[in-house]
């Protein structure tokens, strides 16, 4: 049995005329001789109206709660794609998350996949059915409902394909592909035709939107091979799959950029063992997620050491470093919260020479200050003023001639 | 542990306001030592909208997909109700009918519970939360969601209790009990104290709308007791127990009335064994409900024969008739559609002299010409025209003294 997993986002099924849509494209990926799964979406703002409806009657609803709550979005979205299937004769049945054999442990509101239990799944299938299961959420050993949190249905979408070795994983989503650039910012930036795991990886993590870095993690390990399509316009989309062909190997993939950017800089810090530990561990604690770490040489025995927070998260953060700050003799605690992050990504520019100080070069032509640098294998990642992001952008993308196959 | 069952209906959990009422009055039973099962229906009109969110996208959805969808109806009341209870410091839980336990057989929008298993429920009580149960649906044993159909709440509410060994089954509703009549129709009607089982389903089944007689039938085998109250007015409510006292017993309780009534005659229909069989047996296939059934006597070996349907399968019924009509040589068929029901019930007013004569005598009081008669043990029914029936049920109601205690 060839299966194929297909996941289409909410804005794929907002509407009866949307969910007729998507059920005549299964219909005809189903007459190409595949098993078909569909994970789908809860249709449009639907998870947002529920999270209202919940906080009307309670402004802090109880994790446990607010999961079960949300998920009667992906069942509506999921029973109707069911009929609008039959009613074309195509033979389908809806599966909560429970049906589907997802377990999860019980980190409501941030579920993580435990196992997954097919074997309903796979009696549908051979049955002939289309299957349509709820993305984005799962059930525990105890039966309560989960929700896997951001990336949700990616996430379900990749780890159903898994588990059931399908041929590939396909996410029908608002755009036709990943792209070099956000095409808002930079107009001839194009669909990339296929991209390595750990490439997407460090575009979704640095700031594209288009597939969440968790779903492609779990299609890495698993070597699945992974499509990101439009629902809307036809095109061959972006395949991400295991490292591509060499000769599209070491050359910058795609630029990133993020401006949910602030910084919290420490001058004057003691350099000696445990210093780090003692700053980094109560934001860990506290749940404050720190992005870029920047500590610069250690001169006569003190040291700079600057770092990135999301905006949402720079109050909470500054009131955590504050005693910390006095406790170790820390000169001054600053911080800014007008920063962006633009980074360029493939495979092999870190090793390769010349990636860095080409990057550095086309930002300092374009008159941009950087604030911070960071790097990984396949990454290069500056911290520059927010209003001036978008400039970076544009240059990088011309500078590194991603307007050309 | 003393468990008290509460339903409360759509319309009193219709918006965040109302479902913090409804988590007040609950968490007031709670501090008076019971351990609560709430049952919620789906909040205000959810369920139609529901039903018309499917048909949208097809005209004919399928059941089981019907069901699962609109599941998700009671499940958002169940979760709101849960945090409501919790945001006032009250421990709660929600529970779907999977997880609470409640075993249908499969047949879907119109389920019977075959078994409740209620070790999880149990266990949550224990535990001193409330358990929030969605009512009006279970699942399979092969656990696909299904829906128990009309006054689906209600029987979730009893069979909970039963189960449970509940002290009562309290039904929270738009009106403070079960009334002597229609108080839209009798602005006199009473709200009756204390009920008979048997009295209350003759109500319900010949028009009462105040509770189901599925949830009556099955509070009478398990002589679970059950209180109808207001959700939004004090007040005692009435009890539907076992047999009352004797002194309540004897009287006419109640006057029901329903004005979707539908009649097929057919006249000159042969008197032979099989003929009511071949009537009544293809409009059972088709699922057509027959109520009043009369038979006049046989004269020279024919016979007139009329049944009462519901007005929406009148043409349904008519179709499946004729070409009975035809075969067994039936001289007419005819139909109306302007008719309604009006109905005494009490304990022991048929057997009891005198009655039906006073109803009858009432009623050509009033000028009101009866169309057919139909009786059980403690009811006496008879169809009249459709615009005479709210002053047959004033007249009744006044005859028999209903307005007095």
């Amino acid at each position: 049995m060839r299966v194929l997993v297909q996941k289409y986002g909410g804005t794929s099924v907002a509407g009866a005329e949307r969910i007729r849509a998507v059920a005549e494209r299964v219909a005809a990926s189903r007459a190409d001789d595949h098993a078909i799964v569909v994970v789908v979406s809860a249709m449009g703002k639907t998870t947002d109206e529920l999270i209202a409806l919940a906080r009307s009657v309670t402004p802090d609803p109880e994790p446990r709660e607010l999961d079960l709550l949300l998920s009667t979005g992906e069942t509506v979205s999921a029973t109707l794609l069911a009929m609008a299937l039959r009613a074309r004769g195509c033979p389908a049945v809806s599966l909560t998350a429970g049906q589907a054999g997802i377990r999860t442990n019980a980190w409501f509101t941030r579920a993580r996949i435990t196992a997954i239990h097919p074997e309903r799944l796979e009696r549908e299938l051979q049955a002939g059915k289309v299957a349509i299961v709820t993305g984005f959420q799962g059930i525990t050993d105890e039966a309560d409902v989960t929700t896997l949190g951001r990336g949700g249905s990616d996430t379900t979408a990749v780890a159903l394909a898994c588990a059931l070795r399908a041929e590939r994983c396909e996410i029908y989503t608002d755009v036709d592909g990943v792209y070099t650039a956000d095409p808002r910012v930079v107009p001839e930036a194009r669909s990339i035709p296929r991209i390595a795991y750990e490439e997407m990886l460090e575009l979704a993590q640095q700031g594209a939107k288009v597939m969440h870095p968790r779903a492609v993690e779990l299609g890495q390990v698993y070597n699945m091979p992974i499509l990101v399509l439009s629902s809307f316009v036809p095109g061959a989309g972006t395949l991400i799959a295991a490292g591509g062909p060499v000769e599209i190997r070491r050359r910058v993939q795609g630029i990133a950029h993020d401006t949910d950017v602030a910084k919290i800089s420490l001058a004057g810090v003691p350099d000696r063992p445990g210093i780090a530990h003692a700053i980094f561990a109560p934001l860990a604690e506290a749940g404050v997620s720190v992005d870029v770490i920047v500590q610069t040489a250690s001169f006569e025995g003190v040291t700079d050491l600057s770092f990135t927070v999301a905006r949402g998260d720079l109050q909470r953060a500054v009131a955590l470093v504050q005693p910390v700050a006095e406790t170790i003799h820390a000169s001054k605690l600053a911080s800014a919260s007008d920063l962006a992050k633009v980074s360029i990504v493939g495979t092999g520019i870190q090793s390769a020479p010349g990636y860095a100080a080409r990057m550095f070069g086309i930002l300092s032509d374009a008159g941009i200050n950087i604030d911070m640098i960071t790097t990984s294998d396949i990454r290069i990642t500056c911290v520059v003023p927010r209003d001036e992001v978008q400039r970076a952008v544009k240059a990088l993308h011309a500078g590194f001639e991603l307007d050309k196959q």
